[in-house]
């Protein structure tokens, strides 16, 4: 066999049933096993199997809200989280699943979470999620934005997204809706999602008031998480941290306030000149998303949108902010991330890390980008994952991909599959920085399959087979090339990894004695191939 | 004036003439002028001006070789390097020419010449070249791999690449052909390129044994040196530290030796058990560059080729006696860069940086990426701008492209565009994060743009104004949305900096008294636009 297929490994009970793409090579060669968030695959009219259903059940801890057949939350007194369970000790099948996926210790994963220190986001209604860890000590994760606007795109288009972003290794999806029909696209997402899903619910909150900010309220707000985390959203982005005293901070920037959910909530403050009622009401939210387990996300409302407005007091304050929210949750066994930029340039990343790690104990980063430079609409999966790919390394744990389109318009289907490869690329370019374990035994079978001219080898462990393999085809396109000991660069003559090989062969017999005999021996290190 | 224009600013003397891209903006804002590397255009028939010509001419150390019309060379007892001029306290034209271009003091320019931590290649028989100075005190130069092969491609296509390369801002260009008309396309090449040209000479002087590295010689290698330097070419690149003793060091690498040099090399002194003669007859090497002013780009034939080998013992080796061949070539007044890696995980960038600093006494480094993972062949160009951007920031002067096709095909025109685009961002980011005077004016005029909706300047001063145009418009494509007040990712309701705008006007009358006047004069802050 040499192309891809899946293959589960099971854990101690027959239901933890983990996912691996899994590459068979050429020869007697073991198949080499990968990471895979593709999911089981969905008839989008059916959803996906409630592969987390008997697991949430057992438990005991939730109750349907309305009667059978309506959504899950909490029972009175209880906090079904993974955090809480963790603090408590518990293993859950959720936490042996990430287990056997990151190929670590269970009882890492459970303290890693007990500690603040991970978060796996998983809402009790969306039994159809296939669990992933978000923390330092864990693979770093890439999450892919979708969404229809009220320019364009529909539900079904929103689907296929969803479907592609993950096929292509986004860890976690955000639906980033606005305009019509949010409920419904929602809804189609997560019975459709392999991957815990993200969103911002003052988005539709504000649908909800006709479009004005300052018409929002914390009823309104709250009406809305309800809505969403009965639906299973299993992370919400909320922007409790842009406080009154600190919109000024932002107004004579370059570019002010770019975070949509920051401008809205400053608009609110300012507006009412009163506290932002997230953050009035945050321990009531916090008493809201632990019935469901949904995982805060604390929103940057302030993050710079240009290289200029980089680590500024504007941002350092709110992130302060964020660390003082996240003990809050914390008592309230509520999971969470916080968010980070946006622009930064090479220099100022590794202070963002330090003092969001410093700031907010050490809870997990989850950072867009940043973008490293300005000059480059039309390239900002690029500018932007040259910063994820450091931050990365510095502690991030999880990156939000930014897609060529960024700032100019909204991602096709072309643009989702180039943002989350360019993060797969930043992602694992980290954990190799890291040493997390394993993470170069990938590295290694492709770069030997290279060596080797293994050519069918060296396209299936690529992150993009197709293309790499339509790249070797454009030049050479017969199919003995395939198995040639050369490539179009240096063509037959020349190949310096053949040569090396036959060095090689050279040094087995021992090197340094045997240069006569190499070269009365037809002097073959050198040799064209014919 | 709307769209990209040169204008040219004069020095000392109306013949130093240095070319900016001009950048006009909307309203009455200044014009930005950007760095530019395009060259003033030229029919392939005829070739570029001898910009260059005066100034040789004018030094008097040089004459025609073979008569009138033949190449130029040092007189005897001459060496007319730009090193040996900036160690007499000159500065040539060539120099004041590139302190305007970089807006720097021209002493700077000559002393961190005449120190070897900088390098002007500038064949005295390249006349046409504009010259462009690479060093870490200056911007992050890119270079551009071009060349027909043995598998595919002709002059003509070359020639094109060349003009299409420094159009997207390649610093240099390095002609790698091998097979058939290989002086032939130099000659084009040289003729037509606004910038230093480099080139391999071992290709050559191999296609002149009939392809059998055991058949190389030092006089082969001199004849085939002597005949591109005659044409013109800037910089060279040669092996000379791939050492005897250092072969068995590469022979259990998971990728061996990948350098094409390198492994020629290796391969002639494993065959005859002597010593590599380029590093035997490097003195006279040296003579021989010194004639021409012919640049060293001291090759790393042992770089490492995958993320398991990278910074060892192979490359560290050769790193140390390229620092000893730097200083040899100094004694010789002929100017040196250092070549580098590769494939290096993100977390052994620096030590690559510090250690060449240190070995070769701060002489340019010069490095290919590198590579940050092995597992995206298609999408080498963003695995390696990653590691490219932060060897930059640590010091790197200049960095070679790759492209997607790396490893798997030769470069087309889109992949040259790619790559070099690619590796812009990677330089302007590193400049951004060393704090290059002026380096973010660049960042800040786009930023201010993207912030008040000017979307024309948005496009005109991005890196590729087709490409963002075309990206804004495949979302609003009409041609009122260019003056829109908002884009396809908020919508006209939301806009984040459409808010922050009202923020200011806000600010301006007394934030913090005046929230009841604002609200009682209608909240504009939030209302849409329509």
């Amino acid at each position: 066999m040499h192309a891809r297929g899946k293959v589960y490994v099971e854990g101690s009970r027959p239901d933890v049933r983990v996912p691996f793409a899994e590459v068979g090579l050429t020869g007697d060669l073991p198949p080499v096993r990968l990471y895979d968030t593709s999911g089981p695959g969905s008839d989008p009219e059916v959803g996906l199997p409630p592969l987390r259903g008997p697991w949430i059940a057992e438990r005991g801890d939730v109750a349907p809200v309305r009667g059978p057949g309506t959504p899950l939350a909490g029972m009175d007194g209880r906090r079904p989280t993974q955090l809480a369970y963790a603090r408590a000790g518990v293993v859950t099948p959720e936490m042996e699943f990430v287990a056997i996926r990151e190929n670590v210790d269970p009882e890492l994963v459970r303290s890693e979470i007990a500690a603040g220190r991970a978060v796996l986001p998983l809402n009790v209604n969306h039994p159809e999620c296939e669990p992933a860890i978000i923390g330092k000590a864990f693979l770093v994760k890439v999450n892919a934005n979708i969404g229809t606007s009220a320019v364009s795109s529909s539900v079904a288009e929103e689907v296929e997204k969803l479907t592609w972003a993950t096929r292509w290794g986004a860890d976690t999806v955000m639906d980033l809706s606005t305009g019509k029909r949010i409920h419904e696209t929602r809804e189609a997402i997560v019975r459709n999602s392999p991957v815990p899903i993200g969103t911002v619910p003052i988005y539709q909150a504000l649908e909800k008031v006709g479009g004005d900010p300052v018409k929002l309220s914390w009823d309104v707000f709250r009406e809305t998480v309800i809505e969403q985390a009965e639906q299973g959203v299993d992370y919400m982005t909320v922007h409790a941290g842009v406080l009154l005293p600190y919109v000024p901070l932002a107004v004579n920037r370059v570019t002010g306030i770019v975070s949509r959910g920051g401008s809205i909530m400053a608009a609110w403050c300012l507006a009412h000149h009163e506290e932002n009622f997230l953050y009035t009401y945050f321990e009531e939210l916090c008493t809201l998303l632990a019935k469901y387990d949904v995982t805060f996300s604390l929103g940057d409302g302030l993050r710079p949108g240009s290289i200029a407005d980089a680590n500024d007091e504007a941002q350092f304050a709110e992130l302060r902010t964020l660390g003082e929210l996240t003990k809050v949750a914390w008592e309230h066994d509520v999971q969470v991330m916080i968010e980070g930029p946006g622009h930064v340039p090479m220099h100022k990343i590794k202070e963002n890390v330090d003092l969001q790690q410093e700031w907010c104990h050490e809870a997990p980063f989850y950072t867009l980008g940043p973008l490293t430079t300005d000059i480059a609409p039309a390239y900002d999966h690029i500018t932007s994952a040259i910063g994820a790919a450091m931050i990365g390394m510095f502690g991030t744990a999880m990156l939000c991909y930014v897609t060529p389109k960024e700032h100019l318009g909204l991602p096709d289907r072309d643009d989702v599959k180039a943002g989350v490869i360019a993060y797969k690329i930043a992602a694992h370019a980290a954990d190799l920085a890291k040493g997390h374990p394993g993470a170069q035994a990938w590295d290694d079978a492709l770069s030997k399959a290279r060596f080797e001219f293994r050519w069918e080898d060296q396209f299936n462990l690529s992150l993009d087979p197709e293309t790499a393999r339509s790249y070797h085809d454009a030049t050479l396109p017969a199919e003995p090339a395939k198995t040639a000991h050369f490539c179009s660069m240096c063509g037959p003559k020349f190949c310096s990894m053949k040569i090396t090989q036959e060095l090689k062969e050279y040094a087995a017999r021992g090197m340094k004695d045997k240069s006569d005999e190499f070269i009365s021996g037809g002097s073959r290190v050198y040799l064209p191939l014919a």
